[in-house]
């Protein structure tokens, strides 16, 4: 059964390959998406990739996913320390959502540790890099199977 | 003397009677709006209703509420708890401003009990659902008595 | 069907139009118990009103309401910030409570920013003066009629 | 040789049996004071048994134990967590006391963790209900024989 | 010209000479009140002297001052850390108060750090035992001067 | 019926009557478990006693509870403070737990107030010296009737 | 050499002039303006003014400001204390920026001392009014001069 | 090449199955084992699977991974949040690590969201049930491969 | 017999009468020296009076007094909130000290409400501006009778 | 109008030059004086340059600016963060003043985080090495010219 | 006279040489053991020297110390900031104790600050690498002198 | 190699002997002195020993020991915990550091838990008396000889 996933890309993601590679690696968002789009085609997922840098703009999105996505993966880049509002969005979709991040949060600043995505998420992926999206979609596949 | 009202709703709002009944109840935000033309009308009131998930499109809103409105009646949402920029506008607006919750926010998570938008209203109703909307309309009719 | 609400005032409301009028107003506290009675009688109900300034005597009132009142308006003064066992009174009472202060709480000293109250009670109207009253009355109508 | 104990009960023990059954259990503080009595005969004791709303007089009881009791058991219910005054009244009376709570306060709300009566009790057992009054009579009989 | 001036005692004060004499020395409280009446005489003030272990009597007997007293000199013992109520009793009162303790609250335990009589009081006096109620009552007396 | 209780003792229990006796009294480890076997026959119980001063150890024996005890009385010791391992541990088994500690740890350093044995356990008895084992198996007694 | 400058100006500013001026004066944001054009002349600067109240177009702005400015002017205004967004933006941009405030932040409420611009930027001028605008302009300078 | 890679087990993960199936499903561990080499084959992997509730013996089993393991799956259960010994473990081992837990342990008790293995870990998987560590052996093939 | 009182003046106390008169009245210093010798007189004391910018010579002439002064009266001014030196003087010095402050340092700033002199000292009196000195001489009169 | 400008130097910064360059550059303090000295003569304006390792003697200079000078410009070194009575001088002396910071304070060690100068002092401006001084003098100049 | 000492190491403390060394140094712990006999020979002090990574392990060692040693050095590695049982093992045995750390742990990680071993040793030494033993059985030996 | 240390002493050690003996010892500081010499004397050190009670002379010396020491041994005194500005000197001076306590720190009040001068030593040495200076002579010459 083919399923509908959202991938959502919160703030500076766009910077993805350019902004300080040494924390994000070189990949480009571009080169994000075409290896959700390799990985998630052997899942018999499709996936439907956006970024944004407008916290209200990834509140619809995600609001918006309730009818029509089965899964949503979601960095929301630095709006998830900050945004009680996508959390909110993520409660109200009701939408399996898997939460991921490039670099590992709990290494770094403390205002970087605390995750509003989290307490909505079913679970989290971090630390891994691009590699993390890949992940998310297989652990998302899991969350589906296991729902079903 | 006819009074415009602007009722500020913040993100996830539109999401009303959908999410999370049990906390937010089955009325829809179209049902709220209407009840509150008719809470309004007795009063004299007239309604300007609007709804939106961005934090910076409120802020532009109550700005221009300066000249145009002669209360507002502010539900920020997720806003209220994180919302700086929202209070800077309310205090720039300078009309006087009802805050609204339809949930206890006393009686959820931690994060949900600060309220930059109280420290720039004049008053806060919170807990009676959708029927704070009602009460929030007649205490700004009270304040507006007062202040004439 | 008429109904029967306990109005609960605590320590220093007897106090009300002489105590710093700058913050409560000139309204006494038999100015706020005639204008109850006033907005009760559209609504049917009858408002037994009393001020104590001793925690235990409010905890006692609480108590009672359980079989002879059918909703409590508490105005717990001071000892909002203070007292778990009002709180505790309010729970055991199972009586619907709605809680309200006459000025905004959130706007003054951060000890008077806990409420044991609103822990206990269905929502809360504060910064509106005397006529905070009133809009509790009229909460607590919205509320009986819910429930029923 | 007889003892004389005095058991203090504090604001809303009055409630019991009747408050939030699922915490407090369906005991009445006269079903509780009967199996005072009954646990005191075999150990020798004699139990005065007493319950109040008003801190201030469970502070002159405390007081006046000093020269009339061997020994006092107190639930201070909720002025457990907020009254240093019943502290001091019992370090004041120097009669050997022994606290006890119905439920397990360290498994509830935050604020009902801190006893101050614990700082001046000489142990405390907490969580086993009405039982525990029983369980603090045993214990209030071994500290006093160990004081002999 | 001559001054009436109130002196109100907290809970347990009245257990003074008897409880831990190694703090608070071993003069009873009516030995106090005979060193105030002695210690008011050459400043022609006439001392009310009262002791209550009510908080709530406490603060009634302080707004009863308002219109009957020209000075409170309040030793609010254990409800000095934790009463608002009576706090607000004092900034209603509009008299002039001076906070006194026995012991130096500075040098105990962190929860006797805390005074919000202090935070309505004029000055503060605390550490002299019972000398302090002498030296408060100068203080009161020097304030009166100076505002007349 | 008889009834199998585990008696658990945590690090340092094992130096009991040589360590520190004005805190924990002259009484051995062995006094102790022979006070219990005396204390449990009465009572229809049979007890198992030990003591280890490896936390994993003390987890696995709470383990191998599940099947084979009808109640647990734990003294962790150190750990109690400490171990998330034990509290898990216990929440594991499911056996019915009575936490004792010897002194009274609310009077002591404030690193020792927090117990995550508490969040386990159905009770806790703290204070009573040796005898709080007495008086933990009495308190597991009235709760295994209760249960039954 | 001729260098280009991003002037960036967050939620209210637009309100500048009408807004509480006795914080932040009454000189409008196009007068603002003007005086940075004026202010950039001598120092051969060309200045691009914006201002958005959306966290997200900020942003934007930043990251294009990677290839096309030289130097970044920011007073990210309420969003100076919420927003990890702008400094993440800040980062990823590689521009280097000078952060402005007209108020003295640090003598305001405790939560605008708190400035995640600061952690992003290369200096923080504040407390001048509009003025800092021009002594920003002439940082950079300083700042870009040292860079080459 | 064949990668050897160390599956650790902390505390009470050998009650998997009993222990709260609400929280972490009705899989046993020996299930667990054989799904971590089922999902290791097709990566080339192999994997050693151990279980543990003692601290220091994980901590042995890490370190002894030095020489000996290509990788190290780690799911510390509740030492996760205490273990300073593991993280130092983890750091002198200098095998990279991946850690995981079958819960979300950001929406469980505060005491759960510190981890101590994540500042010593490559990256974190939680909340995916028993499946987290078929996730957790690709993320470690992608990290290794990395790496190479 | 005749005692030696030391008077020490902390940091900017030089500036009295024309530092913020609002806060600490208009007297000089050399007033304040003047009354506080008139106040030595007929308690048979000898004042001397300094004061000092420098904590360091604080802190020498706190150490001299060991064996020259009977007394100390102590307004540290500013360092009274962050000096341990001057804290530890006085427990070094062993000369009974009495604490002043013009101000109410209650309630003003936080900062100012912790005192190190406090801890050393026997009393405080703070909040009767000038007048607190001469209340600090009969203070120190009494303790040094008591002592004697 | 000539005017007085005194510009205060606080501990270690006779060291500049030496002290790590990577943070404070290589310029020394003489240096600064010397661009001081450039920077204020087309403002029309005349330096005092100062540098003190002794907080007191800090104070002293402030305070006697009372008279003497039009403005304060001041970088109080590591006393910034721990002297409030250099905060009371500033408050004392009425002279406006401006504070300085080589390095950007809010980017190092939390402890360097808070300022007492800035709650004294009219604005801020830091990190931007010995460029602040000559920007500080230009908003001084600022400053006197809008209060002229 | 010949006097004996227990050498106790900590968890990890057995990779000494391989782990971090730009934190530990090359050192091996069997060159630490052999420098402890070394520094121990001249001194008069026979050495017994042990390793475990196990918390309970290290506990045992303590007891048995009472009646075997004359002192303990012990550097408790990862346990010293966590291990309360430690504390109580050091206090139980009641011999004299010194703390040894190789690195300074109060420039590393916030929870590397907290000593609970500190608690129960005489003194502690830290910072001087593998040194730090040598310092520690020289200050052992001054101790054992002075308790002579 | 003749090394040249400065031994550096804060306030109040000039009273040693004096002060506090329970917690200092009866030796004096020229006792130390003494001791200081014959410890560096086979060390082949020379010992420049100096105390003061001004922190900015304190401060100097240390600045002054870039060019002029090998090595500074500091007893900071009570500056230890609040002097930013000895931290400072120290980082500035770039001379290898001990810091020296008698007293365990540890175990005293919490504000001397805090030591600034810890960050910018190599190795502190705290509990063993006036011993402690011989052992931090010893502990210099090992960095100092590691260092070479």
């Amino acid at each position: 059964m083919a399923r509908n996933v959202l991938v959502v890309n919160g703030p500076n993601l766009n910077m993805l390959g350019t902004r300080q590679p040494e924390i994000y690696g070189t990949e480009t968002l571009a080169d994000v998406e075409a290896s959700c789009h390799e990985a998630a085609r052997p899942l018999g997922m499709t996936v439907s990739f956006r970024q944004s840098n407008l916290e209200g703009e990834l509140v619809t999105w995600i609001q918006e996913a309730r009818a029509r996505f089965d899964g949503i993966l979601i960095n929301a880049g630095a709006y998830t320390h900050t945004s009680i509002a996508i959390m909110d969005a993520l409660l109200a979709s009701e939408v399996p959502a898997v939460e991921v991040h490039m670099s590992n949060i709990h290494a770094r600043e403390p205002f970087r540790r605390r995750s509003y995505v989290a307490l909505a998420a079913r679970g989290t992926i971090c630390g891994f890099g691009a590699d993390g999206y890949r992940l998310g979609l297989l652990a998302l596949d899991g969350l589906l199977a296991a729902d079903a």
